[in-house]
């Protein structure tokens, strides 16, 4: 029973655990979609209420029946290295590839549809709030005035994107920027603006889940800095305990998503309350283990290798 | 409680249903998402572990807590008419504008998600063999040899579009169409390729299902003609009975897939069966309620008006 993972070929995160898989024993077959069609080829047959489908990659033919699980990492687009790409082709295999695949009784990690879903952050906060995590006051909203009473009532609040993309032309990233309290509000009406309460943090926190099972580090934050992700504080990464109540709502939130990976980020504040930020389906997860020696490259091979009885 | 229909301003279908709910007297608010923001605005409050949220349009407020139903009819994308369209515009407006509505408790015809999933061609193959249909052969293929040896075993194929969507720069219909038997594959490795046993056809089947509820029309083939949706035959859409094992497969097939609605495709052939072609997660109904007075919209606002207890 083989493993496949889709990514593309510049990828340290999945080199990690490809090596650990090898260390196993177990078959894998790394493909990325953008050389669907050139390096690789398919053919799903559907005949007289059976299915038969084929991977091939580089002269290797993988049988859908052989597939044990499926890993997403960070593929490139469908038919993204084409000779004459274009969005209709892009659409062509996407569907093929995926929907292939689809048939199969393969475990992901993530389910495309669950993935598509935990990527949207109003849900992502109403979730956490049903799984039990605390969550910072947050508002999205298009009304000037719903901004300012909120900044005026929370004082201190953060803005930041609502679908996790920045702009792109010209390309900036848009790090969770700390608003003025004599701030213009006027632009809310122009775009949905997320604004949350401030949490002045101790540290960072990453939990890395995978399956049932999870590591978390922390990080201790400079004092007034707000997105961890952005400057480098001359702290790093420390393995640190989860609180029980932290574990239950990761348990919950990743069973209602459907989620078997999920890369958690928390502000520690300075009463050790982990508020809950966000849950990203795809989050990298190299920089935590090299930093820790938490073994969490091993924790996704082991997870891709189980074959379900 | 009210029902959301989220489409654009022209669109005849909706306004069929928007009618019947009219005369039911039931609450609704007709809206486009590409008019967020702009005449449309929004706020979602996190707070406390309580989520509220609110939709404004044209000056009307709508509660989140209040909305029974939310039909997808026919969406422009959002932001669409924004003074400054961009990418990240739409980005954020549809994930601020879908994430809190999936906040809510509203029944949704169709779920975001399940539609998603449900247009994926392959999968419907796959889902309609294990709901019970007929389905004629199908390859998906990107060997030109597995293309030939398939059109050799069954003689009359016919190539369609993977992903339903047609080639557009420039612009050109796909329609269905016969191989002939003398055909070039070469070019099947340039991108997946759809072949699929030809039915020859005595009839088209277009049943038309919400909830639990159907109606079925058909409409007479002309000899040799192969795909219904091109080109005038004459006849006209007919109500028809459904046979019990279709029935039985087109429950099966929604259950599995999540989806309130749906609007199947089949061939009806020369000894009667119904060979299953697709279901349309998103289909028009129009067309066969005027010519068949089979009240669909009707059917479709009873649906929306449910308040679940």
């Amino acid at each position: 029973m083989t493993v496949l993972v889709l990514t593309s070929e510049q990828d340290v995160t999945a080199d990690m655990v490809v090596a650990r898989l090898h260390e196993r024993g177990v078959p894998l077959v790394r493909f990325d979609p953008g050389d669907l069609p050139g390096e690789g080829g398919l053919s799903a047959e559907y005949v007289r209420g059976e299915f038969r489908g084929y991977l091939s990659v580089g002269g290797r033919v993988v049988s859908m029946d052989g597939l044990r699980s499926i890993w997403i990492r960070r593929p490139s687009e469908p038919a993204a290295h084409a000779d004459e790409p274009s969005e209709w082709l892009t659409a062509e295999s996407g569907q093929a590839l995926y929907g292939m695949l689809d048939c199969t009784t393969a475990r992901w990690m993530n389910d495309p549809g669950a993935a598509a879903k935990a990527r949207n952050k109003p849900w992502q906060l109403r979730l956490a709030h049903r799984s039990g995590f605390p969550v910072p006051a947050t508002v999205i909203t298009t009304h000037p005035q719903v901004a300012r009473q909120f900044a005026e009532q929370y004082r201190q609040v953060v803005v930041k994107s609502v679908s996790g993309k920045v702009p792109s032309d010209p390309p900036m990233a848009l790090p969770t920027t700390l608003v003025p309290p004599d701030a213009d509000f006027g632009g809310v009406a122009a775009g949905p603006t997320l604004l949350q309460r401030y949490i002045a943090k101790a540290a960072d926190i990453r939990l890395t889940s995978v399956g049932d099972e999870w590591f978390a580090a922390r990080k201790v934050s400079e004092p007034g800095q707000v997105d961890g992700r952005f400057g480098d504080t001359g702290h790093s990464w420390q393995p640190v305990e989860v609180p029980a109540r932290i574990a239950r709502a990761v348990a919950t939130y990743k069973n209602l998503a459907g989620l078997a990976y999920g890369a958690f980020d928390f502000a520690e504040d300075s009463e050790g309350t982990w508020w809950f930020l966000e849950c990203n389906q795809g989050g990298q997860f190299g920089f935590v283990e090299l930093q820790t020696d938490q073994p969490i490259a091993e924790m996704v091979a082991s997870w891709l290798s189980v074959t379900e009885g």
